[in-house]
């Protein structure tokens, strides 16, 4: 969609808010359909080519506006209201998200269209990626898909409701074990790469975490894996908790999921596999093999608003099991209970995650994937990766760079030969310079630039110009250093 | 604003976003401002009347654009671009939040105009309150207000940060205690009218919680503190956290600060007072009493997203002592550093939360302040309690019915005089005819109903109706009981 597209709609989403706010007592107050409504009304998987702006607009109408509910911002409201009176929200707030009925959304019986597009869109997005059936929710299975606000939080999530696990398994098979001296015992891992927010999610679990020294392609492997196992159960530890990552924030290496997959399933550790960044690209089949060895995990997560255009914040997140997360919060007090809350039937995300209340986030992935249908989202994936080949090129034939890891996606690893001292001088010029932003990591003891294609409309002309500027900046650097 | 202006100022809006796309290549790629650059160019407290929208959007323009990053969402990509492109969402996510420039909010470097905002909206609206100097960041003092999606997270934050305060004060009076041998014996408060996310947080942080018996009044009182204070001291455990609600969920009914938060600083517990809900009222001078006693919490929280017209999630909360949360997260990945961090001058929310990601929502608070003046949120409030007075008399008018509770604010809690089972049957005949909607809640053995006014839109004519037809369904239910 160009901005003169954008212009047209925009505005006729305008309207159709304004309308319904002028209409709403016309409305019902409450949600009259019955659990279930909504998967039969919508196709299984995601359209192939996309759908018009027509379609998805009536669609809304048509499939989530009797599924909404137009109580004052309903349950998100401790002490709620009463009249169909609309959005407890003001239109002030900054004119904001059009085309988001008011809905109240972690009870799926006040919000229906809210919990079941999630649901539906879960699976859409699951089977774009190909993941395992047992993720899907689709067959009434015994896994699901939930949206969470970030990477970090899938992971806190799901290392809670592996401890939750391991600490009732042990005490089934030891009753006089107390948490706090099995917490006292556990530890979770991930390699030396990953990402610092699995450190935090330890921290706030109150467990061990144990970095596993990757390999000389940033990846974790079996055997350095196998002799952390070893010494941390010689000296009493419980592993228990393993995150392998597929795209590291620093230089997008992968762990081997294949050989650390069968290790966790054989060891009973739960692993969570975090492809926050490069989770997108396994839309496309020549990068599937990527993900190969999710089949052995626990809980999968990306962030389709990282590299999908969903926008931020959509958190995908996937389990094999829903009860071990629901296990791992639930409560339930008079004023959150429902009819239908022990039927089976429909699903209660605010047991899925930190946070209670939630926004109708599912939507915004509706509208993308429909408008972009998998074809458009496909393209526009492949593009990227081929346009940080083309800055790799550029990079490979100027001798005085060298590539630092093997290119996969979108991000470029690069850095002038030499010192650490001269890659630090060049990165503060160009950022400096205000034309374009890097920003840096270091691997091993090296300082090394990151060159990352992640635009909307980024294209070469783009990054043909900033290798201009990069090379001039460099000569200066070294210039300066010469002298 | 009714609907035809939002006709208008979101068309303008719609303008203004893809007008902004359309000159993208001409913006700078990173902010040009200086840390601290946003606090002198607005006013240091809300306005008391309403502004216009054109001088709220030239602020926008004057005041946030530049202080805004061109990045393809900047830092929330993990791999970071680089060209001056753009937004990496899509324009196709449902034609999202109008006005909010695509910045990567949870670096103050990335993104300064996102932090600022945010640290001066929440010292707006802590002097809307009358929150003690202690709370606000405005003097370069040690507390300060950040805004998390919702009040669970909230009391979770809370509770790890005062986690960590205790062990590392444990540990530094008897440095051979483990973490594990503390943990066991921490033991956090509420009173039994608090909210299941309470007990959430305290399965969460792996620590007992344990709940006060209320008083008739279902408050939380100095003397059933007391004696299990005394009691859990005796047993070996160790007290480290309170959470005081002033306006509980199920009937609106508040925690005696006055007594209980002596008794938790005398203890060394932290005290997080929790208003989700009533917060809000406490902008208006004849309800601030009801505040009375927060000078004695480390961390307050409450909803705006709830009753202060802010659209859902926005959840403020304050600290004391910013060390106390910081120090519970901190953690500082090479990727994420900048020059500025240890300088004393800027704030890293990321250190704040829970998730890493963070949206700009302070914009969303600096439109409803402005627009609606202090005094419009003020008669907004008003408004709602007049409303519930008057169910209230209509309700203490019909000798068939009682009121439950003392009617404070803008809830309700009532029952027909008689049995749970009548109540019961009252209330599915209520939600079944989905001409409104209620939530009961059980007050000690009582099965209550609880009507609430909390909708932007509600007006006497609305509640009058509501009676007549609970009215009604109430006589169906007592002729049915005859029969």
């Amino acid at each position: 969609m160009n901005a003169s597209e954008f212009r047209r709609r925009g505005k006729e989403m305008v309207d159709y808010v304004a309308n319904y706010m002028e209409g709403i007592e016309g409305r019902q107050v409450y949600p009259d359909v019955e659990p279930g409504y909504l998967r039969p009304l919508i196709p299984a998987a995601a359209p192939q080519e996309p759908d018009t702006f027509e379609d998805i607009i009536n669609d809304v109408e048509k499939i989530i506006m009797p599924g909404g509910c137009c109580l004052g911002r309903g349950s998100n409201q401790p002490i709620r209201c009463v009249q169909s009176l609309g959005a407890g929200g003001s239109l002030e707030k900054g004119l904001a998200p059009a085309c988001k009925p008011p809905v109240p959304p972690y009870l799926e019986a006040a919000s229906p269209a809210c919990t079941e597009l999630e649901t539906v869109m879960m699976d859409w997005l699951g089977k774009m990626l190909e993941l395992p059936k047992a993720f899907l929710n689709e067959k009434a299975g015994e896994g699901g898909g939930v949206i969470q606000g970030s990477a970090s939080e899938a992971t806190l999530v799901a290392l809670l409701a592996a401890r939750t696990k391991v600490i009732h398994r042990l005490q089934a098979a030891s009753p006089e074990l107390t948490q706090a001296a099995i917490m006292e015992k556990l530890v979770a891992y991930s390699s030396d790469q990953a990402h610092s927010s699995v450190e935090r999610a330890g921290l706030i679990g109150g467990v061990k975490l144990k970095a596993i020294p990757s390999d000389g392609n940033f990846a974790m492997r079996a055997s350095a894996l196998q002799e952390a196992l070893e010494r941390d159960k010689a000296a009493g530890l419980i592993p228990f908790f393993m995150v392998a990552t597929l795209g590291t924030t620093t230089c997008c290496s992968f762990d081997n999921l294949l050989e650390v997959g069968p290790i966790c399933n054989k060891e009973d550790i739960w692993l969570h596999v975090d492809a926050a960044y490069a989770g997108s690209a396994f839309i496309c089949p020549e990068f599937r093999h990527l993900l190969n060895g999710v089949e052995f995990a626990d809980s999968f997560n990306f962030n389709p608003h990282k590299w999908l255009l969903v926008n931020f914040d959509c958190s995908a997140m996937w389990v094999k099991k829903r009860t071990d997360l629901t296990g791992a919060f639930r409560l339930d007090p008079t004023y959150l209970k429902h009819s239908h809350q022990d039927s089976g039937l429909i699903t209660d995300y605010r047991h899925w995650q930190i946070p209670l209340g939630r926004r109708f986030r599912s939507l915004k992935m509706w509208f993308v994937f429909r408008m972009y249908g998998v074809k458009g989202l496909q393209a526009y994936i492949r593009k990227h990766v081929q346009l940080s080949h083309e800055f790799e090129s550029l990079v490979r034939q100027d001798p005085r760079f060298e590539i630092c890891v093997e290119v996969i996606l979108g991000l470029v690893c690069f850095r002038l030969k030499g010192s650490n001292k001269v890659n630090e001088a060049l990165l503060q010029r160009i950022n400096s310079a205000k034309k374009i932003h890097l920003v840096p990591c270091h691997l091993r003891d090296k300082f090394v630039l990151r060159f990352a294609i992640c635009s909307r409309t980024v294209e070469s002309a783009h990054v043909q110009r900033a290798w201009e500027h990069i090379k001039e900046l460099a000569a200066d650097v070294l210039r300066a250093e010469r002298e």
